[in-house]
């Protein structure tokens, strides 16, 4: 697989090899970074980030790479500043911009933003998300996080709590488990269960998966407990929402089943899905979570400049 | 002429000299850059966009011209974010951001506001556009595409097409062109005609200038044809925009009288004046044209500096 | 004391030696920049600025100190455009934030936030104004002005004028200035005088204090006039304002019984305090003051980030 010049636009889109190239990447350059505190490969480089809605931690990750691999930014952080109101179209903001870089991270609101200007670009294209929070770089920092944690994916059994109905980010994740051999653990209410034709296909391709509404059930067996946030206003009904928030929130008490060395994840933001007080924790992983997100993204902005 | 320090304000500032400097020394950069991957001509030196009004390409542009020579940006990209809204003055805003910065670039919804910021200013002003979409650096580059396509600018047919009446663009370039020997095609409807001192001005200079509203007539004669866009909330009658615009849109079929060499330009953004059609031909130009104000901005801020 | 890793929330939590450590380091920092061009204590280092409200020229004067030392900057310029937007937590951004940079500089409309974010965040945070327009960078750079204008802060009579009652940034200052042997001349209308408490503070500290509603009785004793916005909005009565407002403001006419040496400063944006027309005196020193914020910056950036 040539890396140079390859557009990030789906999880969908990477063997397994692909994913332990961005992970072994990834390390490397995480090391690289901590001996030598300041690393050249994309000096002289530019990346343009186009955030056409806002995502700031998503920016900010991609942003924070590109410069601890020594490049510079340029871009915009919400469509209001970009010329996209002069009535222009993506693929001619797209044709321009890439004109003053040599690589493009591009958020928008509308599904297949991101496949259309990286088939526009000559540059890669890089997707931080369209029309859902789907992105395949947060599924890639949740891999490289499960990896750096316990050395291996293979053999854990892994936990998806939360909303699994409309989360994109369990979605993608279970999808790239899929790839591993680990027994995965879907936790919802009734209502928001991962869709039929998703876990038919996990099963398919070999994963063992159990489904149960009970963290408290569970919580024994995890190594890793993914929690999402349940989204309010999906629910039809305020009553429904409370009774499930509370069943769902992950604090001391329902840790105390838990193994020593369970770890807890999350995505981002939260609102109350983790109580504060379960950060110092050593099951809190989510912060170092966030950290991890730099290395992957340096991986992959390094891998498609063809720099390393 | 002393180049470091120079403010660069409006096209009519410049002599023949000048832009020969300004195109000679962006020739240069293009190659060093080409040749090098980075240059290291403006380390250490920041840039500061103050754009009181949005400007996405324009902004992006320069930001990357600085960062191609190594230097640093800061600034801000629409007025509401500036201290502006204290009720500072202009000159007070100026006055301040220059203490922070080597070299100031300004792009400001009122007229004469650029002339303002560089008189006040001891670091050097480059406007990018004040009050109309006119800024020197947009003559600069598209003389650039022109002497970049064909090798020179003398001997060519250029013809303008679209809104000469209120398109400060085409004015400019107009008469940036009377330094060289040109045709100059004007074709506009009749109410879009460029006015009559500018005309007259032209040919006092010597220039041969052929007026005309079907671009049908002379398409086959252009070496460059320059297309700018028809601004329907100029026309007072809906119809009358309509009938117009359809006679004026640029595609394959108007191109089949085209020479084989002509060359299509437009400063972008574009609504429908050029069809999409048109992008993969020969003869578009316009994204290379973008391309091409990258190493004019290089070359002025690397004059203005004084480091070059 | 060790810098490397601290926290500057505060001018209170600095000691004299604090102080001069901080002038001593802007000084030497200001001189290596002038002689070499380009510094490089930070390079490979992030600072993010994080402007929960829009403040341009402190976000500016930190980011081109940043890029000074040769560091580089990512950040957001205002609330709108990160994803507290969200819901999430302050705490819950800073942990986030820091994964992505090695200092960060917070600007947040909630008195307290500077604080809180220092206590949750692992890397140094600078306060840049919460709550009020107070932050501890001010009142340095205004040291630093002072004592480089006059190569000593000891024996000098100061003035501050303005809105004493309300004016945080000359309430940080005189209490900064009681580590030093100065006359403070304390000038305002009587509805905007020194809090009494403040005002004891400072006599009990051994200051000699001398209060006046009338400027020119006392303009030709001082070495410095420190001017500060009156904000119109305090007034109950416009009449009352614009009473005042004459009487105080600045003008060549004032000038005249001053001294030679005098210098008048100001922590900007003015609006008619001092008049223009002062400006091009010897006095006026307001937009050297503002350059001095760069080389301030620079120290306490190099100190917390431990690399000087």
């Amino acid at each position: 697989m040539d890396w140079k010049g390859r557009d990030v636009i789906s999880i969908r889109d990477f063997s397994k090899e692909d994913i332990e190239t961005v992970l072994a990447t990834a390390e490397r350059l995480e090391r690289e970074l901590k001996e030598k505190g300041q690393l050249e490969y994309a000096k002289g480089k530019i990346l343009a980030t186009l955030f056409f809605e806002p995502s700031t931690r998503t920016r900010l990750s991609f942003e924070s790479a590109m410069h601890r691999l020594g490049g510079a930014v340029i871009g915009f952080a919400e469509a209001s500043t970009s010329s996209v109101k002069k009535g222009e179209s993506l693929r001619d903001t797209i044709k321009t911009v890439e004109q003053y870089c040599d690589v493009i991270v591009i958020r928008h609101p509308k599904e297949g933003a991101a496949r259309l200007a990286a088939e526009v670009a000559e540059v890669p294209v890089i997707n931080a998300g369209d029309g859902s929070n789907q992105h395949p770089t947060q599924t890639l920092l949740d891999l490289y996080t499960i990896k750096k944690e316990f050395g291996r994916i293979d053999g854990l059994k892994i936990g998806l709590l939360g909303d699994l109905k409309y989360g994109r980010t369990v979605h993608s994740l279970a999808e790239a488990l899929t790839f591993y051999d680990v027994e995965l653990y879907l936790i919802s209410p009734e209502l928001l269960r991962m869709p039929r034709h998703i876990v038919e296909e996990l099963r398919e391709k070999g994963m063992k998966v159990v489904e149960t509404t009970t963290l408290e059930d569970v919580i024994g067996k995890l190594d890793v407990l993914y929690v999402t946030r349940i989204q309010k206003e999906r629910f039809p009904d305020e009553q429904e929402y409370l009774k499930v928030k509370g069943s769902y929130q992950v604090n001391l008490k329902v840790l105390e089943k838990a193994k020593d060395e369970l770890r807890i994840m999350h995505p981002l933001p939260r609102v109350d899905e983790i109580h504060p007080e379960v950060d110092n924790t050593k099951h809190a992983i989510y912060f170092r979570q966030v950290f991890n997100g730099v290395p992957v993204r340096m991986a992959l902005l390094a891998l498609v400049l063809g720099v390393i």
